[in-house]
């Protein structure tokens, strides 16, 4: 997420928002960020959103997502959301989307995401 | 793709291979890439596959895909393949998979992804 | 939808439900529902709620779809939702979930999905 | 299963096969069988692939899986195939695709999934 620039702007229990500025270099063929962009901050949101229900020092790794890329991620800057839908002993799932915000504030969803987290067994001791 | 550093290394007809050396500023928490980073190019395996079946000029976006994340992404360099299962007039659907690859050759399969591309109505004239 | 038992229950645009009381011969080891069988009316619930985006005359095929199944479908009824995300051209982004009722009426979900439609270029002339 | 009229065809250590043939009652508007008709056997195949894998006494359910439909489901009989790709401990990550048998022999792909077994905490003592 650093490298991508990326910011963890709330936590909540069970919710996560990432915000990402827009960055030229990560753009595909038509000035939109490309989807492995979008899709790493929806994963992350979905994964620091079931970490909030996790007990403390346990770690959360994905183990299976699907997105599906609404719109092309054109815009000025990113937010991501990750929501936990079920958590249970071994598997949480999420849902996530990510908005894309215009200079003028327009808003439009250009991704969606639901997938499955597991407490990593190589969690800290 | 160049910002990750990753290179295509082998187009055929419905099968196309990139490869990325690994990066230790792609990293997620335990020295592992980022599930964003192996599925970017899995996705983008699958999208150039997916190309190779199209008119010359045509573009692909993705519309959707589903990756499961098999093992920790951790080795020296990582090949992602993408495959054409069924290319329709509108959607092609693909597969794909990386390969994590070890200093001493061994491989481990670490995500492995089914997907839909679809002509970009975008496309240049 | 017929041969299940289930019916539509409710129709607004862009968003049905369907509706499907237990069945004792629907169900797998453990007395809960198939996962076919609350697939089957999350997808169809799904369609059908694309559907009432559509020209007239039009009709829908599932692409692709995705489900987590979020808890053994043991209920008196269930009630699956389809909603439209993303309207477009060709494809619609639709997302579903089934719900199950006890007799008491305690409400769990049992079932997430999310899923491509098409336009079906086998439509009724 | 049973209810569909469909039978184990064949189990081998990661791999089993499931054959149903054509009902007219489980077909949807064009004489296609519906699509969770098609996921159930695959999404069966692939669960009993998994128990294939595991302790005697085990159980598994599924916890997600994800299908693109590839061609409509109209065939004399289906053929459903699951395959083992990773078997952990407690997540093993199957495939399945389903193919459509003409009554001449001629073979159609219909149906591709991944999906993701859970060992069931509810298995027999």
């Amino acid at each position: 997420m650093a490298t991508l620039g990326a910011q963890l702007t709330r936590v909540a229990d069970g919710e996560v928002t990432i915000e990402l500025p827009f960055r030229a270099d990560l753009t595909q063929q038509v000035g939109a960020l490309h989807a492995g962009v979008t899709t790493a901050i929806a994963d992350s949101a979905g994964g620091y959103a079931a970490l909030t229900k996790m007990d403390e020092g346990a770690d959360v790794l994905s183990a299976e997502f699907k997105v599906n890329l609404l719109a092309p991620a054109v815009g000025d800057r990113f937010v991501a959301t990750g929501r936990v839908v079920k958590s249970g002993r071994t598997l949480t799932v999420v849902r996530g989307d990510v908005i894309a915000i215009a200079a003028d504030g327009a808003r439009r969803e250009v991704l969606m995401m639901q997938g499955t987290m597991i407490v990593s067994p190589r969690a800290p001791a």
